[in-house]
């Protein structure tokens, strides 16, 4: 999609790549997808499992149904009714457990040891990484050239997926990351040199609050020429251009690529560049402006 | 736009024509367009002029930018500053008036009169209709052979064009058209033969509130099949489904359509449907849902 208002706004030419279209609304799709495929036959029959409340069980749960193989899902016992019975409706196995990182992870070893399921980390996985580089990748091919591509950061899988698409298939294309400035940690991972987890983080971006994996960092240090941070405001001001101008829903996470050029984060005069929007489930009820 | 999850539901083919995407964020610029551009050259440089609170003025607005002849715009003076300053934004020269059709008509009367301007009615004009057929025009070309088209209608421009369009482009495709229940005058006037004027209409979806045109109805009266009425409830449903399943920001007049399939006012099971999305201009602040 495009925005002639936007372009003559900020003297660009702006390229968004729309996975609040994708399947279960967000861009987990394409790594769940290419993860759940890329077991071989033997040991997929024994099914995938993760724990999330996210978008990524959705998508973890769609692809097995996909396959055919058995997905199970360990949630939260307070997680969203809405997301519990999207899982369920894709077939997923759900299992609930307290709402705390260790009884998240106390429970899907359980759920493994007796299933045999292979599990499928929400990005800190090869095969969710090239799954996600395909959104660059398809970027890249509709609308030709970039001169820079935006992503949004949170564990980095749809960012390392970017670089290693703007690498491989792009011409010059340089890959900036945005980040909420209250969730920074990839930004000051990168600066360091080493991975910073996320401490406490306050932002709208909801999908953007998880540490750096292990797998994504190296390839971001390798394939990202840098990191930005933006404002909640600029955050929600982008969401409403968005919403007001491109009549798209997106969800809080989507927006930083935009509010990064409405803060001056990253020059964008005179080039043509690509954003990735990466989802659209958000509450409508409680949209921030 | 296709959507598996609702095609899922309702057992049927959806084919969404997306004018929230239009120029302006509603269909209205096609008739626009082609009215500017209908007029001949010596009479268009008197310009064109309209009384409208909405879309068309927009729409006219930008027309006649693009074809470099003014735009006078009668507005009345209590008209959102949002739309006020849309229509400014296209160089639109306005003259504000009392917020009552007789001040409206009385003063764009006395602009004619001093500019020599051409009067387009925002749907009972020729040109305006022709405009507006291009929709359905693209969708058939998209979408391959349709059985049914559903349509909201107002005015009837949209509506009449679709007909013609259903007509000399699709292959026995029929148009059914989609009218709010506490604003049934079309249908009130397709049943009685003649047209009875819309008088109090109560709906949310303000873009349905007007009469039927007098050019209109003929054409409605020969190439529309029915039209139905939708309840409140459903329209927001309707909404409600768009926003969260296709991510597509609307306004409620384009809900109209969905909602006659949400309250089986159609019968669409196993056909190949299209749904005409009128446009995408509402007030976020005050989502229904």
């Amino acid at each position: 999609m495009t925005c002639a208002t936007l372009d003559s706004r900020f003297h660009t030419s702006l390229f968004f790549k729309c996975e609040n279209f994708q399947k279960v609304g967000a861009f987990k799709s394409r790594g769940a997808v290419n993860a759940v495929y890329s077991i071989d036959e033997l040991e997929s029959q024994k099914g995938v499992a993760t724990h999330s409340s996210g978008n990524h069980a959705q998508a973890l749960a769609r692809a097995a149904l996909l396959r055919n193989i058995p997905a199970y899902i360990v949630m939260p016992e307070n997680a969203p009714k809405v997301k519990v019975e999207a899982v369920k409706g894709y077939g997923g196995k759900i299992t609930f457990c307290k709402p705390t990182l260790q009884s998240r992870e106390d429970t899907i070893k359980v759920v493994m040891a007796e299933t045999g399921a292979m599990e499928v980390h929400p990005y800190d996985n090869y095969t969710i990484i090239a799954g996600q580089a395909t959104a660059a990748k398809e970027m890249l091919e509709d609308t030709g050239e970039l001169d820079l591509i935006l992503c949004p950061v949170g564990g980095g899988g749809l960012l390392a997926g970017t670089a290693l698409s703007a690498h491989y298939f792009g011409k010059n294309t340089m890959v900036i990351a945005c980040e909420p400035l209250g969730a920074d940690d990839a930004c000051r991972s990168f600066k360091a040199g080493k991975i910073i987890p996320s401490v406490d983080p306050k932002t709208i971006a909801d999908g953007l609050l998880t540490s750096l994996g292990k797998r994504n960092f190296p390839i971001i240090q390798k394939h990202v020429k840098d990191i930005v941070t933006v404002s909640e405001e600029a955050i929600i001001e982008a969401m409403r251009l968005v919403y007001e101008r491109m009549k798209l829903v997106i969800e809080p996470s989507s927006a930083v690529v935009l509010a990064a050029i409405i803060e001056s984060k990253v020059q964008v005069e005179g080039k043509r560049v690509g954003l990735i929007l990466s989802g659209g489930n958000v509450d409508l009820k409680n949209l921030p402006f």
